[in-house]
């Protein structure tokens, strides 16, 4: 029987019990497929500083860095939010542990759901068809940069790009377009931006190599209308840091629900899955939270751990789930199901 | 009769054609109200490099700080665009201008109008009585900070922000708040940001000042989502120059048209009034372009010019061109009129 090591970083808020669910799914995989799951949990996030004083301890990096695949719940904690004293905060785990796999590309696929297309705040007829991913770049730019404060009174933050960061995400997300619709979108602000130049300047140079893809560039200010405006033209989105943090969240939107959407981060060592949600604290506790983005986050491990029938079968499982009605608050408001009742309801279909 | 002198600077694509339609409002104003304007040109953006090779030649600052009000069009040529390697861009004559009148705060209005109601992508039930305003810093952050090459491959954009820069804009964020619904909600990333974390603090401490205020921390990408999830609990949006550049043009899906929203920039010197809009240069000469987010401009620029009774009729006589549907395509998809029979109309109505 194969084993697969899966490390689990439940995190803060809600992650604990969407990380359960996620869990639960595997279980179910690991019985048809005859595969052997073995989960290590590791702290991370407010979880780790109350335990450890440490956003991230050292031994949660060293379970990653051997397992097959990381799966991550959320990272966040209001009480660090406002106290722009905080020696520590929980969000430093989450920005080291991408740093320490070398996790430099976040891949978020954004795609509409039938179920769900009625409560989007956006017309349906805009929506439908939707499908796109955003390549975002995760370890550089202003996130990574030097930043401090000079004095009381001045605070910096430097945002830094050299081609190899821009290089090895572009190729990604190339590649990714040449299997989609041949489609790329720089979403930059070279209008402004030195960083932005290089990066359309880089973009524009790979071009050449990859004859297939017509490549767009977007100003993020447009972008960022664009994205609800007409999701539709949209097939493989790439774009740095900051941009890409702000995009994507706005472009759950489409979805219907951020508790639907999973990323996956790869880079250089072990890749990393987790949904795109925050850590929703509001929620925590109170089994209402939407498993599903961290489900979903599981079939992107599974094609990553080429288990592709397994993938197959829990997005399936999802979207039945779905058809059915039977979801969380967020998805269902009439009729609301709790996270586990989801949880086991999905399992139960692989 | 009193005079009023203003610089305008028409700038680049459709800018020419919207300005022109401004003045006709002014005109019919200075009719209406005995006040005489006095126009004074000036060249800013692609028109100016093309002219002088300076995206901003010294008398069009001088023109402008002579001026009681600037009107500005539209900056920006695809030309530059794709271009890494131009030196000189349109865009710098933007930002000279803004840092040369010291422009720090952008003021960017956000509602709806009844007639756009049903063409706005976002269901109306979701919109209608969404009515805040943005207050963007224009002349700090990662616009203004140090930003070059070192080499060939590396890039560099410096976002520094002091506290004198975050107060004098928040304290013109918070005075507006008193003035309508009492809250203000800050923009920001404080849970990765040095610089973030210093306005929060900043406004933090100034809210004791300000005590029928109720403040907001929202972090940028959570705020992505709120501008089209749910418009209505926004009042007064403070973010900085980054940010708020993203954030106000996504907000202009909720007017629903970029071509509805007129914005002022006011600060040391001289104020300026410009659409946020670009310069659509698919649009430039083709009598398409909407003016009424410049005309709009213009009833801001009389509330400055304390002409505020000729301010309100010009709003109205927008608000009538709407309701009749007497409007630019992309208003009155079905029957468009053009820019300058949409600039007669309202100017005939004051
Ligand atoms: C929690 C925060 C640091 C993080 C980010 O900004 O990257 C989150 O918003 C995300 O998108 O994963
Ligand atoms: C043209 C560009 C430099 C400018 C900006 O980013 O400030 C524009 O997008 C705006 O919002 O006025």
């Amino acid at each position: 029987k194969v084993t697969k090591n899966i490390t689990v970083l439940p995190g803060d808020g809600i992650g604990p019990e969407i990380v359960a669910q996620a869990q639960k799914v595997l279980q179910a995989v690991s019985e048809k497929y005859g595969v052997n799951f073995e989960f290590t949990e590791g702290l991370i996030g407010a979880a780790a500083i109350d335990a450890t004083g440490d956003a991230l301890p050292a031994d949660t990096v060293t379970a990653c860095q051997q397992a097959d695949a990381v799966l991550l719940g959320a990272v966040g904690d209001p009480k660090f939010d406002n106290d722009p004293n905080a020696k520590v905060r929980p969000e430093q785990g989450l920005l080291a542990i991408r740093k320490a796999l070398g996790l430099f590309t976040n891949i978020r696929p954004i795609r509409t759901f039938n179920a769900l297309l009625d409560q989007a705040p956006i017309k349906p007829e805009r929506l439908e068809g939707a499908d796109f991913v955003i390549y975002r770049e995760l370890t550089g730019g202003i996130y990574f940069g030097a930043k401090g404060k000079e004095g009381e009174d001045k605070a910096y933050d430097h945002c830094v790009y050299e081609r190899s960061e821009i290089e090895r995400i572009a190729h990604l997300a190339f590649k990714a377009a040449t299997q989609r619709r041949n489609k790329l979108t720089l979403v930059d602000k070279a209008n402004v931006l030195e960083t932005s130049r290089l990066w359309r300047k880089v973009v524009q140079e790979m071009s050449a190599d990859y004859p297939s893809v017509e490549v767009d560039y977007l100003f993020v200010d447009n972008a960022a209308m664009q994205v609800i405006l007409n999701p539709k033209q949209f097939d493989v989105v790439l774009t740095e840091n900051m941009f890409g943090d702000i995009i994507s969240d706005e472009a759950s939107i489409i979805s219907g629900s951020l508790g639907m959407l999973p990323s996956a981060s790869v880079g250089t060592g072990s890749s990393l899955f987790e949904p795109i949600h925050g850590s929703y604290p509001q929620a925590a506790g109170k089994n209402i939270a939407n498993p599903m983005a961290t489900i979903l986050s599981v079939a992107m491990m599974l094609d990553h751990l080429e288990l592709f029938d397994a993938a197959e079968d829990v997005r399936k499982a999802v979207d039945f789930a779905l058809d059915e009605g039977f979801a969380t608050e967020d998805v269902n408001k009439a009729a609301p199901q709790s996270t586990t009742a989801v949880g086991d309801f999905i399992a139960a279909q692989i």
